[in-house]
């Protein structure tokens, strides 16, 4: 299969092409790095995204920016950074994606523990990540040709802990190596419409 | 209590402020009803409404906007009515009340059962509603001064059969009289960061 990774340069999108340039081509797509470039605000460049790469089988989604911070704080501005790069982003890649992908194809977007397990000053956040896994859900009854579409929510990575440790304390990191099978699971398995949560004992 | 019913001129809304109105003084908000008006897509219209209510103990929200459709045609518009109506429209009800609100008060909003349970053109509302739900889980957290919040997820209400039930096909509906004890029970009760299920046995 031909499968497209958007934020292959990320900790975690890293991991996941690793994985799957097991078994499949990996195309590496980030905002800067990579073998392509996409602004997954703009839907022309996603547009322009797909123009380049031509026919594939699966798009994996690890990428996303949102807000954290204290509730009573979060400006106008910083809901819509999060509505419109990790959820509308994610969704367009979707809107976008389904009238291009092979038949039987497959699209797995990424959330987050959070969605399920809050955390203070992850409203912004929680919001966006528990918006991702209802349209995956709803999107995966009207998707044609065998199309399928699933979640990945992952608890916060060992390779994160330094950075963002500190907001989830008690929550058990894994490895993205780990987090990376979960993504795995959604474009080799056969399974539409789920969230496969990624998590510790905690 | 003085609680603020918004959305008291609809359908759902009328019956909540009625079972409501039997133990507390209630304000029945409307957009263009109702006792005093709100555009819940305005900011200032949202601050308006609570500069004229002056304090309260508690806001229902039983109201906003979403796009139904097929998923492959919903635009970048229709999936921003959602997003700006029903989930920030609600949300800015909840930042900026949050800062009026007596202490020990609630919030109480309203997403849908399709959340859980989706069905076909429902793409943008289930995205919706999963956010509100999210969104209330990880505010309760944060809210100060003994402040609550809780989300209301109705199943399609009897009264509604005649517009939507096609779209509901084997969904039971539920009187809006029914579903307005799930705002009692959040109003008066005393958990927080809930989602209460309005739902037929099917």
């Amino acid at each position: 299969m031909k499968v497209i990774v958007v934020g292959a340069t990320g900790t975690l999108g890293k991991a996941v092409a690793e994985d799957l340039n097991k078994r499949h081509e990996v195309v590496e797509v980030g905002f800067s790095g990579g073998d392509v470039q996409v602004d997954i605000t703009d839907l022309s460049s996603i547009r322009a995204m797909y123009e380049e790469i031509g026919a594939f089988d699966a798009l994996v989604s690890a990428t996303g920016d949102v807000h954290f911070g204290p509730l009573e704080d979060i400006t106008q501005e910083q809901w819509k950074l999060g509505l419109n790069n990790k959820l509308m982003g994610q969704i367009n890649l979707v809107m976008e994606g389904a009238k291009r992908v092979n038949d039987n194809g497959s699209f797995t977007l990424t959330s987050g523990i959070i969605s399920k397990d809050p955390i203070r000053y992850g409203a912004a956040a929680t919001t966006v990540c528990s918006a991702i896994e209802g349209f995956a859900a709803s999107a995966a009854l009207e998707l044609p040709r065998g199309i399928r579409i699933n979640v990945v929510s992952p608890t916060i990575l060992e390779e994160s802990v330094e950075l963002f440790g500190a907001a989830f304390a008690g929550f058990e990191p894994v490895p993205a190596a780990k987090a990376a099978l979960a993504f795995s699971k959604s474009v080799d398995g056969a399974r539409s419409g789920q969230t496969f949560e990624v998590k510790g004992h905690t």
